[in-house]
């Protein structure tokens, strides 16, 4: 049979349209597939822990890293960089995981350059206005933000053109379903798999 | 939300790897997915059904149907045309239903060139040996026939480079729930929907 290599997923979508509990889900529902840890120069917050919520790295150490291409992406976000390491996923992958990358646009899209047979997801609201009262029922923004998150929504849900796959995130359940349903699929590409294919049965003739 | 358009499955695979059961199975599972009936020129066998079988037609007729570009493919077998009518399937994809197409590669080549946007799946068997042994199983071919079927196969599995999906056939019911997580996510590819996408939250703002 063939030997499994991981899918690299990368899941994006418009703050409030519920990408992390659906990323979330999908993990408790899956042993087989894992939430990548970012590495960042911010200061760990309350309970938070080295390795699980992130890789806390010094300015030197990250920059570093850029240097060195260790990073499959990055930003910096206003004194803080946020970034992807590369070979842990790339381990990950090699041994038959499936990582969830949940990134926003910009980073997706570097990593579409360097790992262009990711998996790209974007996550949308059922509508505008649902995403509005999901900001607001959160209860951690200000007016003003929600106001600017709702202007950047639009915007940001034109990129999902450079995606391969959209989910309408109207069920937690059914978009995790979903999200499962384009791993299988995706592990049976055959552009993915073509030569060992061929390769198994010619040792049988 | 987005108005469904049916899917177009083009099954195919050597013969004995059994796509012809594992197609059953999926539209026994599936009130939404139909299997396309194909037009002929050869004459009814006992118990087959016109338009449930295939739809009968006289030499005449099909070769006028080849003139006027209604098939969306067709063959030449020994003496007798076999074709697949393409208003009838354009029709049911326009209602919201999916159509299983299961022909063998030639045929599946035209479909391509004609209908790029249907989803090509490819049903492997387990291994060579296991499909000699369900051809041998089946009992109803020489030997000379079976060792035919086994020399060509190795062939016909390297024509899998123009599919985009492949199936290890070696459960029914695995394999159907493979083909429906294909549909599942071929659903959810943007590139069927984007300007859709984009035009329902374009309404709202």
């Amino acid at each position: 049979m063939l030997k499994k290599r991981g899918l690299l997923l990368v899941v994006s979508g418009p703050s409030g349209a519920g990408k992390g509990t659906v990323c979330k889900k999908v993990i408790e529902n899956n042993d087989n597939i894992m939430l990548s840890v970012s590495a960042t120069t911010r200061q760990p917050r309350t309970g938070e822990v080295e390795g699980i919520s992130y890789y806390y790295k010094t300015k030197e150490q990250f920059e570093h890293m850029i240097e060195n291409g260790q990073l499959l992406e990055y930003a910096r976000v206003y004194d803080n960089y946020y970034g992807t390491p590369k070979q842990e996923i790339y381990d990950q992958l090699e041994n038959g995981t499936d990582i969830i990358l949940e990134i926003e646009m910009q980073g997706a899209m570097q990593v579409k350059k360097k790992f262009p047979q990711a998996v790209f997801i974007f996550i949308l609201p059922p509508s505008l206005n649902e995403l509005k009262n999901r900001i607001v029922g959160r209860g951690t923004e200000t007016i003003d933000q929600i106001e600017k998150r709702m202007s950047s929504a639009f915007g940001e849900i034109k990129l999902i053109k450079d995606y391969d796959y959209f989910i309408f995130n109207d069920s937690i359940e059914k978009s995790a379903d979903q999200v499962m349903s384009i791993v299988n699929a995706e592990r049976s590409k055959v552009i993915r798999y073509k030569e060992e294919i061929i390769s198994i049965f010619k040792k049988e003739i």
